[in-house]
C-alpha cells in the first residue's frame, strides 16, 4: 500500500487544468502579507457582531495580489451576491458547469459513505478579504482567506474539526451564495478549546443549514487532534451524528500536501529582505518529497514525510506556543495572542537577554560568535533585578510600590535600553491595571520580544539538527504559534538559513494553523486525486 | 602538532602512581549526594562570617565516601593544623617527601615562564567538608570540595580565574597547613560576574600572601571566560600583574580531560534508580575521546572533543541557565539559585504544564506518546488565567487585589493539584511582601519545576541531536547550572536516555562548574603531563 503511494508520487506529473485563474508556474511573486488582527479574546472596543454581520461582507477574490476583484455577498448560504468580474473571467467561468442542484447519487454517497466525498479541487485559489476587520464573534475567529473551490459541486456532507490544547480549528464547505457561480469556498474558524462548546454549537449550526438544504441527510464530523479523543462523547451527544477520529498526524500531512501542491499562493519562503516570496506553483520539482513539516502549536510535533501519507513522527518540543502564551500572560498585562506579538513588535530584547558582548565586551571570533549572539535569554534579568533589590533594601527596604526605577550596576552598565517602568497600561490597549510588583521593572514589550526569539529560535535549532539526522533539506512550519508573525518567520527561517549554512529551506503558509483541520476534511478522498492526478485531470490525459 | 595530541591519546596506557588512595579502578561505586546549601546571595539569617573563619574548618578527606577522615585547620596557610589519620594512611604518607621549601629554582621558573609551572596531580583526590554550611562569605562561595595534590612540591606562581556571565570561578592552590604533609590543594570558589570587584580583591589577597611566603615573585594570573577579555583591564591594573587571556573553550575541555583522567570518583551516571554511579577509575576504556561536553552556564555551548586540546564548539543554545534564573527570579518570589531549586523540588509542574492526557484525555499510543508526556511547557497557564480574569470581570470588574482564586472551567477540569494562592511569601524565607499580580494564582513552586525540567530537557534533546549528527556516545554535563541538583542530572540523564534510546550515556562531575577555571589553571602543563603519561610516571616505565 505503502509501496504504492511512493510510486503515485514518483509519477507525478503537471497537469495544466480548465481554471478561471491563470497559473504562474515559474515566477516567483513577492507580496507584502496584509496586516490583519487576529484575535482570539473580547474586544471590547469593538461592538459585539451580530451573527447576521458575520455574513455580509465586502470582498476581494484574489489568486495574486495583483488581481483583485470585488464582491458583495448578502448571504453565503442564501445566494443573492454580486459579482463584479472582468469579461476575461467571466469567459473562463462559462466554461465551467453551473449547476448546483443536489444529485441523488451524491445524496446517496454521502449517507453510505460518510466524508468520503470527492472533493474537487481544480482551479483552487484563496480568497483575500478586502477588509482587515472580519466580522468577529467572542466566540470564534472567522479567518478572512477562504479558499475558493470553483470546480467543487457535490454536496459535502461532512465538517472537519482538529481539536488541539489551545485552540480547536474547523474547517466547512458553504456555497458560493451566488447562484450564477459553480463551486463554493472552504471556511476556516478557529476558537479556543476552552469554548469547545461555541465550537459544537456553531457545527450544530451548520448542521441545520445542511439539513435545510439537503434534506434529511447527515452531516459527518471528521474529528482530529487530541480533542478529537477527549471530546468525542460530547460532540455526539450534541450532534446525534457520527464522528470520525482520524490520526492528528496523518491528518497535518494530507492538509500540507494539499496546500502545496492544490493551492497557488498558499506557500512562501521569509526573509528580511524579501518578506513573502511565493514559490512557484505548481512545485518545482514535481516531487516534493522528502520533507519535514514542524507544527507548531501548544506544542511542537516534527514529522518526517516521505511520500503521500509516509510519515513518521520524528521528534518534538515541549516549549512551543503554550509556552510562549502561558509565560507572556504571566509576565506582561497583555490577555491575548495579538496584544503579545504587538507588544515583541515593539520589544528591545537585548534589555533582558545577555548577549555574547556583554559577557565578552567584544566578539568572540575564535568561534565565530558575533557580539551581538544572543548568549543567554533573559541571562541580564537575575543581576540587574538583585541589583535593583539590594538597593531598594539600602534605602531602607524593599519597596513594592511599582515605581523602583531599576539601576544597573555602575561598574556594569548595560549597553542597550535602560529598563524603564513598565508601560503596560499604555502600550496594550485592554490591558488590566497594571500589575505592580518586580516584574513590571523590566518593560513587557522587551520580554516579549525575548521570549519570542527564545522560542523560535529554539524550534529552529531543533528543527535544524532533525533535518540533518533525517537528511532533509525542506522544512514546513505550520501550527497556529506562527500566526503570520513577520518577527516569528523571520526567526524561524534565519536559524534553517544559519545553522545549516544556507543548506536547508525554511517555508511558510497563509493557512498554517488548519493543516489538521484541512487535512481531516480531505482525508477521505480517492488515491491520485487533485492536480497529482486529479480524476478529472486523468480523463483529460 | 595536533596530530601529535592525537598519537599521545591513543598511546594512552593505564599508570598506577604511588599515591596514599587506593583506585577503585573496576568497580561502580554508588553514592548518596551529601546534601548542601549553595547560596549567592546574602544569607540574612546567618551570622556573615569574618575572613577568618573562612580558614577555620573541620575538615573530612575523603577519596571515596567510604573512607573519611577528620582534619582541624587552623590558618590553611601558616601550618599548625591537626591531622588526624588511621595508621595505614600515616604509612603511605611517610613515603611522601615532607619538604615544604620553596627551591631557587622553582621561583626563576615562575618568574620566567608564569603559569607554566608543572602541577603534579599524582594522587589528586576530592577533599569533602564534613560540615555541609561551609562557611560562607557575602561575596563568594567556597566550595567545600576542594581537590588534595598530595604530590605537588613546587610553588605555584598563579591562580586562574573563569568570568562567565553570572559566575566568577576561582581556583588556587595552597599549601596544607600542617607542614608535616606534602603537597597541597586546589580550592574552588565562585563569585556573582557582578560582584567581579570582590573576586579581584580576593584574588590581591591571594597576591600578598603569596609575596609573604615566596618573596618578590609575581602571582600571574590566567583568566579565561569571556570576562577575561572584559574586564583585562581592571584586573590587570588592580593587581598589577600579567593576565594571560586563555580560550574559553580549551580551558572547559582542558578541566575536563583532568578531571575525568585524574580525580577519583569525580565523574558519575545519574538516574532515579541509581542516583550517583561513579565511573571506574581510571577510565576504563583508555581513550576517553571522542566525547561531547555541554557546558550550562547562562548560556549553553555544545563542545565535541576528539583528543587532547582537540575540539569545536559545534552548537549551543541561548535556553540555558540564565535563562532559569531570569525567569524564576521575575515569576516567584525566590531571590537565589537555591531558593529556586528548593521550590523546584516541591513542585507539581503539572498544575502549569500541558500533558498529552490534557490534549488527548489519554495516551497518543499510535505514535509513542504517553499521557504523562509534557506536551507543552506553561501550556495550561493562558487558558487558566484568561479563565480567572473574565470570572473576575464577570462577578464585577477585574480584581487585582492577590485573593481572586483561580477557578478552573468547570468543563475541563485539570486533572491535577488546584491552583492556590502564592505562599511565595511562607516558602521562601527570604522572599520580600508577596507580588500581588495574577502571577502569583500560580505557585512558585510548580513553576519552578516546570522551567526546571523545560529548560533541562531541551538541552537535553539538543544535546543529544548534536552528538547523533557528530556520532559522540559519551556526553558530559558541566556548568553552574546543574549544581548538583539532583532533579536537574535526572532530566538531563533521562533525556539522554529516552532520545537515543539508551545508545548514549550521560555524565556529571562533581566539580561541574569548574572546568573552564582547572582548565585555565593546569593549562600551561608539559604534554603528556598527569596519569595519561604523567613525567613522575614516565620515569617509572
Amino acid at each position: 500500500m505503502e509501496l504504492q503511494q511512493m510510486s503515485a508520487a514518483s509519477a507525478f506529473t503537471q497537469h495544466h487544468h480548465p481554471s478561471p485563474i491563470p497559473h504562474h508556474s515559474s515566477d516567483i511573486r513577492t507580496y507584502r502579507y496584509p496586516a490583519r488582527r487576529r484575535s482570539l479574546s473580547p474586544q471590547p472596543e469593538r461592538t459585539p457582531p451580530k451573527r447576521a454581520r458575520l455574513l455580509l461582507r465586502k470582498r476581494s477574490v484574489s489568486m495574486s495580489p495583483h488581481r483583485t476583484h470585488s464582491l458583495s455577498l448578502v448571504d453565503r448560504e442564501a445566494g443573492e451576491g454580486d459579482w463584479n468580474m472582468p469579461e476575461e473571467r467571466v469567459g473562463t467561468l462559462e466554461r465551467l458547469r453551473r449547476s448546483t442542484v443536489v444529485s441523488q447519487s451524491d445524496i446517496h454517497e454521502t449517507i453510505t459513505h460518510p466524508g468520503t466525498v470527492r472533493i474537487n479541487v481544480q482551479g483552487a485559489f484563496i480568497v483575500d478579504d478586502e477588509e482587515p476587520a472580519t466580522p468577529q464573534s467572542e466566540d470564534y475567529e472567522h479567518d478572512p482567506r477562504d479558499i475558493r473551490l470553483p470546480n467543487h459541486t457535490a454536496v459535502v456532507s461532512h465538517i472537519a474539526v482538529d481539536i488541539g490544547g489551545s485552540l480547536a480549528k474547523l474547517v466547512y464547505f458553504s456555497r458560493e451564495p451566488d447562484s450564477t457561480l459553480d463551486g463554493g469556498r472552504l471556511n476556516f474558524l478557529k476558537f479556543e478549546t476552552e469554548k469547545i462548546d461555541a465550537c459544537i454549537d456553531f457545527m450544530k449550526g451548520l448542521q441545520a443549514k445542511h439539513e435545510r438544504a439537503n434534506g434529511p441527510s447527515e452531516l459527518c464530523i471528521m474529528a482530529t487532534g487530541g480533542g478529537a479523543f477527549k471530546f468525542y462523547d460530547r460532540i455526539r451527544e450534541a450532534l446525534g451524528v457520527e464522528v470520525v477520529q482520524e490520526d492528528e498526524m496523518e491528518c497535518l500531512i494530507i492538509g500540507l500536501d494539499f496546500f502545496i501542491t492544490e493551492i497557488p499562493g498558499e506557500v512562501f519562503t521569509y526573509s528580511e529582505t524579501s518578506p513573502m516570496s511565493f514559490i512557484p506553483f505548481p512545485p518545482q520539482p514535481p516531487s516534493i518529497y522528502p520533507y519535514l513539516l514542524v507544527n507548531i502549536g501548544s506544542g511542537v510535533s516534527m514529522i518526517k514525510v516521505t511520500g503521500p501519507r509516509e510519515h513518521q513522527r520524528i521528534g518534538g518540543t515541549s516549549l512551543g506556543g503554550g509556552t510562549l502564551w502561558g509565560l507572556l500572560s504571566l509576565l506582561t498585562g497583555a490577555r491575548n495572542f495579538d496584544e503579545m506579538l504587538s507588544l515583541a513588535d515593539r520589544g528591545d530584547n537585548t534589555a533582558v537577554d545577555m548577549l555574547v558582548g556583554d559577557i565578552y565586551g567584544m566578539d568572540y571570533g575564535k568561534i565565530g560568535l558575533k557580539s551581538t549572539t544572543i548568549a543567554s535569554s533573559f541571562g541580564k534579568v537575575y543581576r540587574l533585578k538583585r541589583a535593583a533589590e539590594r538597593e531598594a533594601e539600602d534605602n531602607g527596604g524593599f519597596s513594592d510600590d511599582g515605581d523602583m526605577a531599576e539601576t544597573p550596576s555602575a561598574q556594569d552598565p548595560p549597553t542597550n535600553s535602560p529598563l524603564l517602568p513598565s508601560d503596560a497600561k499604555s502600550s496594550s490597549p485592554t490591558a488590566h491595571p497594571a500589575p505592580t510588583t518586580h516584574s513590571t521593572h523590566f518593560r513587557p514589550e522587551d520580554i516579549s520580544r525575548s521570549l519570542l526569539y527564545a522560542v523560535s529560535n529554539n524550534i529552529g535549532q531543533i528543527a535544524y539538527l532533525h533535518a540533518e539526522k533525517h537528511k532533509l533539506q525542506n522544512i514546513y512550519f505550520g501550527g497556529s504559534f506562527i500566526g503570520g508573525h513577520a518577527q516569528t518567520m523571520n526567526t524561524l527561517s534565519y536559524a534553517i538559513n544559519f545553522w545549516s549554512k544556507g543548506t536547508k529551506q525554511a517555508y511558510f503558509l497563509r493557512h498554517e494553523g488548519y493543516l489538521g483541520a484541512v487535512g481531516a476534511f480531505l482525508k477521505r478522498q480517492p488515491r491520485n486525486w487533485g492536480r497529482r492526478g486529479s480524476f478529472d485531470g486523468r480523463a483529460e490525459h
